[in-house]
């Protein structure tokens, strides 16, 4: 199980005294309302020749639309539908890697992910598998990948997971839920296009959202912080106030939240997220909740710890007239719990990060028993 | 003369319709109090072998000083003092260049600028110069560089150019003063040390962070802003005012600063720059005034295009005891004037950020003239 931090960097504390990690950015970023048009002039030149083909892995939601039409498809490249309703895994990426070995007599010019955290986290995994040897669940870790991934470019099509930024694709393996975390997972290039969110129905987009805004809520409420991840995690909280809780149009709104992504992607670098992450982790392996909603089932309940996020939090949520499900922990056994909360406690970094060296004395099973009773 | 933007990226509205700018980031960054001493082990996997160099290119006033004794050489790198009293020139890029081919019989591993934006400028350059042929001069301008530089780390003593950041190196040429602007520009990998920017001098802290400030005043304040500069701009100015406004400690201070220069520097993807740069340049052109304190020089008389920046700039000014000089323009020559007039003028893309396409009438010599005559 993952205890370091969520995009899966070590956490900022495991490096020795005076050493920093030394944060991979992406490279190239083209960020404009309708920059999706500008990926066939993008690739081009990153085409090796007309045997090496680009596979675009793409959210099945798509299927038949306006998008897939506008995909620069030449030669012999693919368009590869999946599904997000599941979490990626492990397996899936190895098919994808073996189909595509097997299909074509050259290693691929480079893979596109088009979708949220899921196809963006395939993308990345694919782009790494094709050029290191074995199953992927071999490279869960970190800095285990040993060699350069070939080119990968990342489209977000909804905002919030901050995946098009970070260094990890978080894969559910045969026994473990877990990062590839390495240099190499790294897009190449991203494209930013707010249009490409214009689809993504109420809850999602609420929910995705959150996931950015308590993420910064967390990091900037934590004892790792440092001017880089604070700068970057205040940008984007303000961001998501703006969208939540503003009065913008619906194409600003757009904007400013793939901005509030992007910047809550890039102040992981040195940051590490807590109490509600910590606690989400354990709904989600007993209950199988998804990562965004999970979070906000959780965190909707932590006032003594959050006490103005949490605020800012219900504000947001009646703003926009989400109504989260209730009694989700009802009829769980004993055991059922303990596994939760055992899971949750685990956690030990995070937890660290949001209560100090001493948060043993703050939050006990009881505790959280308690809170998880609540959701 | 330049009269793309400051950072010498064409105009946002150069571009055709639907097409964005593919910005080149940084790909490595750390940030952290100290972290310098970690330049050893980032450049150990960079360096070819033990005939190929480093090149050290540091600010003379670090001659004899600890941060000197920290640089870490070995095999047969070189430490080269520069003076930044003067602004870097093509002919100071082509002789450097010269130099080091002629000693060593391999091309460096690298490049490090250690210094102010004068010192990163030139790192910049020489990179690019090792590797194409003939002068410096003829690469003035905008993507004419056609081979890529050599590896060249970037790391700032002074904060608020925003050099660290930026796809150019502004040269003074023997015809003109104008950028290098190239994909092959951008850093390969800067670090973010806030300790080494202590033994900066008030005037020159307040001039720099000044830089900074301006330039997020005009951007935001422009009409070629997207939701991506934006945002940066937004958190470059809010930093600015905690360190300039706030009561911070020290190390606060110099921490916020430098995350203000590169959000700064980031802002100018999507954005420009406006009234002050402008009439800056022209003061620079005819009275040699460097470009920090010609902004600020400028920019206390501009309360008609940025009521609230001129407000917030004169706070700033006052809070940290800073006097401006005054009478610079006394004696000019109506000649001198009608320079400086034309050369602020013909910065049109300047002017129509900040004043829209309609600019010619709000701004005529004899306004140019009446602003200038306060300085």
């Amino acid at each position: 199980m993952d205890t370091k931090n969520e995009m899966g960097l070590p956490k900022a504390s495991d490096a020795t005294a005076q050493t920093y990690r030394n944060f991979p950015m992406v490279p190239r970023v083209v960020f404009g309302r309708g920059s999706f048009d500008q990926l066939g002039g993008i690739l081009l030149p990153k085409r090796r020749h007309s045997d090496a083909p680009f596979i675009f892995l793409v959210d099945d939601v798509f299927e038949g639309t306006d998008v897939v039409s506008r995909i620069p498809i030449i030669f012999n490249d693919q368009i590869v539908f999946i599904s997000a309703d599941e979490e990626p895994k492990t397996s899936q990426v190895d098919t994808l890697v073996q189909e595509i070995l097997a299909e074509y007599t050259e290693i691929p010019s480079g893979i596109v992910g088009i979708g949220g955290g899921t196809l963006l986290d395939l993308a990345k995994a694919v782009s790494i598998m094709l050029t290191n040897k074995g199953g992927s669940a071999a490279y869960q870790g970190w800095d285990l990948v040993q060699k350069p991934s070939i080119y990968h470019v990342g489209i977000p099509t909804i905002s919030g997971t901050g995946a098009e930024v970070s260094r990890t694709t978080v894969l559910l393996g045969p026994e473990k839920k877990l990062g590839i975390n390495s240099d190499y997972t790294t897009f190449d290039q991203v494209i930013l296009d707010p249009n490409l969110t214009k689809g993504v129905c109420k809850e999602q987009w609420f929910y995705t959202g959150m996931d950015c805004f308590i993420h910064c809520i967390e990091s900037l409420n934590g004892t790792y912080l440092n001017a880089f991840s604070q700068s970057y995690g205040e940008k984007a909280l303000e961001l998501c106030k703006e969208v939540y809780l503003g009065d913008l149009t619906s194409e600003e709104s757009r904007d400013k939240l793939m901005m509030a992504s992007w910047h809550g992607g890039m102040s992981i670098a040195y940051s590490q997220v807590g109490v509600a992450h910590a606690m989400s982790y354990g709904l989600g392996y007993v209950l199988g909740v998804k990562h965004g909603i999970g979070n906000c089932l959780v965190f909707q309940h932590l006032e003594e710890f959050y006490p103005e996020g949490v605020k800012l939090f219900n504000q947001m949520k009646e703003k926009q007239g989400v109504i989260l499900p209730q009694n989700i922990c009802t009829g769980l056994s004993d055991k059922d719990f303990d596994t939760m909360i055992e899971v949750a406690m685990a956690m030990q970094p995070l937890w660290e990060n949001a209560l100090g060296a001493d948060w043993r004395s703050i939050v006990t099973p009881e505790k959280l028993r308690f809170l998880y009773e609540k959701i």
